[in-house]
């Protein structure tokens, strides 16, 4: 076991189990004080929301606070563990959503027995919630359970592991090409995987331009083509017509790799075959389907981007969860919308384009960033990526008529 | 709107919404800290649960974390006004769990349709805490709805209406006695109101020595017999064989009235046709089925309990569910078992026979507590609660055998 390995155990374990706690956010020390906060005081905000529900914003947590809800289905990139061991990871979202957003976040571990069960239980709890962040569902239930949890809930329901890879990828995806000198429109785009991201990725590719013909999606059995029989209906919808079978195929003369599968699966002749100045997104963590040194050193005209922080140009969902959340809650969206996806995106796309602060280089621990090759997408310790985004996202949700409230005064410019 | 009522809202509403977060407990400002918390150091809690199932003790807050879990039946004293008006009373009692006893605590609302489905929604995430709390669920819903609970879950669960109510109702009943030199297994006991409370409370007495046939409960139709066949089971199983119809016939020489019902049903002249030295438990709140000043006015050897703050004697949960969830969850009990309730009627009986501290009498806002008619319940500023009924609560855990650890180090006298 290396030290990192223990060292997570320990972080884990001490001084206490776990990473959150619940705290007080009002006094509660006098007599007084609790006579205000429980009975008999707390009769007044009871009665107030039960005359106007609305009210539960304005007396109780609810509009601040984002349940991490999982079955433990896929955690990871290690499998279907259940439920329990999921627990450290969505503590850890609960974490994120804190450090990043300011969202109080806790997690709900779901034992069922049906898909229609999970769904059930979820939908009966939502209300607890401003928001629901699904995590670690795998693939195709996860597709079939947010539908239903969309149309069920009042409140936003986002699967983190589809929307928030897909939204992160998309960004620096089209940040590599403006680099490249290339169109996603015109763009031969090779997707190594047909999992839950995978899907998401294609899908929100497509909404900021992809040609969904230029697309070529592969499963363990090869390239999804039309003359299979074997495909559920979300892969079917990938599904080209095209003689094209095998990854080598494919990968001659393409502009862009997605990789959303497993570890080393793209080899350096691979990369050779590729279109001049192709771009390429190597996202299994923590091993990527093609190390970086070696894609680099099979041509330099390549971008390349990983899950991993110690390599540049870094996909991490942190860059868009806990932002386009605090978006939706703070103009009370019912629901995260395609625009409201595609605004993150662009929000954080730009940011990247920007000059970047000494304290934002000091806090990502290097001496210079500037938009090019090594740096496509903002770091996560960028301490401007919470405004920036959640003000995109906000406005979308106005703009688009999915919002409650109106934009708050601080969001204007 | 009296200030109270006023203040109470102001209380809820400002600075910010709510009056619980979610803080992290963990260092969380570096990337490296990230790597520990999140991804990629995660993985390792993760494999170590899924190795080890009890390992989610030692990485994640389970442990130390309650739900309180409520579908907005039975709101305090005000009816069922739904999952979302119950919101701020369950965040009140995750405050008290944080407050009292250093639990973490967050609420869960739950919309359903039957009772079936509510029972399935909480069996399905109580692994996700080590502890559930039930609230303002309506009888007799509540009962099914506890007993179901109880069986499918891991972890204890826990209707407070029901049982600390009980509890401390019992534990004030007892050393009531005690001052009035009677014996519970002689007493003959009016109790008025036949809902969750008045019937746990009644359960819990007889466990504690009172006699089933002294035991006379009205419901809104009279005194509950042999003869009624409109009863459920549960009033069923206190069916009086008696000719007494009336709270006239039953109150004439009575020693105890507990109400658990509603203001102003006993009259002074009531209070005067019961034994000497009678005891009155007035538990409706705000307003007691007999003002104290009545009660007191129509004879002077009564003591009467209720559940306010601004009378001696206050019946208050909060002495029992912070510290009985305390001393479960710190010797891990699968449930909380009559052994369990009775240790904690004994160790709240017993704190309020000692010398009271000044420390505790400041805090409490008076000059002096000596027990005897005024002073029969500890005080709920009382700081000694926490480690004597915890202590109790988990000695009496270990002893029965419902105890997964041994006792504490620190909890060894």
């Amino acid at each position: 076991m290396t030290d990192l390995r223990q060292e997570a155990l320990d972080y884990h374990a001490l001084p206490i189990p776990g990473k959150i706690s619940v705290e007080l956010t009002k006094p509660a020390e006098t007599s007084y004080d609790l006579s205000l906060a429980y009975s008999p005081g707390v009769a007044e905000p009871v009665r107030a929301i039960a005359e106007n529900p609305d009210d539960v914003y304005k007396y109780t947590g609810k509009g601040n606070t984002v349940a991490v809800v999982t079955n433990g289905t896929a955690i990871l990139g290690l499998g279907n563990l259940g439920p329990m061991a999921a627990k450290p990871v969505m503590e850890g979202k609960a974490l994120l959503f804190k450090r990043f957003a300011g969202i109080n976040s806790f997690d709900i571990e779901v034992k069922h027995k049906t898909t229609e069960d999970f769904i059930d239980t979820v939908a009966n709890i939502a209300d607890s919630f401003g928001g629901i962040n699904l995590e670690d569902i795998k693939a195709p239930e996860c597709f079939i359970i947010e539908k239903a949890l969309i149309e069920r809930c009042k409140v936003p329901v986002f699967h983190d592991d589809q929307h928030g890879t897909a939204i992160v990828t998309a960004a620096g995806l089209l940040n590599a090409l403006d680099v490249q000198g290339k169109n996603i429109k015109e763009a031969d785009i090779v997707c190594m995987g047909a999992g839950a991201a995978a899907i998401a990725c294609m899908d929100l590719l497509i909404k900021c331009g992809a040609q969904r013909e230029k697309i070529y999606m592969l499963d363990t059995k090869g390239v999804i083509h039309t003359r299979r029989d074997d495909l559920n209906e979300y892969k079917r919808s990938f599904a080209n017509n095209t003689d094209k079978r095998t990854l080598e195929d494919v990968i001659d003369g393409a502009d862009v790799f997605v990789g959303v599968s497993g570890p080393d699966v793209l080899s350096a002749e691979h990369v050779k075959m590729m279109a001049p100045k192709p771009v390429i997104f190597a996202c299994s963590n923590p091993d990527p389907e093609i190390k970086p040194e070696l894609a680099l050193s099979a041509r330099d005209d390549v971008i390349i981007a990983t899950g991993r922080s110690d390599y540049p140009n870094q996909v991490n969902n942190v860059l868009c969860f806990p932002f386009i959340f605090r978006g939706a809650l703070d103009v009370r969206a019912r629901t995260i919308n395609d625009e409201m996806k595609v605004a993150c995106v662009h929000a954080i796309r730009e940011l990247a384009k920007e000059p970047v602060p000494q304290e934002v280089l000091a806090a990502s621990g290097v001496s210079e960033l500037t938009f090019g090759k090594e740096y496509i997408i903002p770091k996560p310790m960028d301490s401007r990526l919470c405004g920036r985004v959640a003000r995109a996202v906000a406005i979308a949700a106005v703009e688009s008529g999915v919002a409650a409230l109106d934009l708050p005064a601080n969001y204007m410019k």
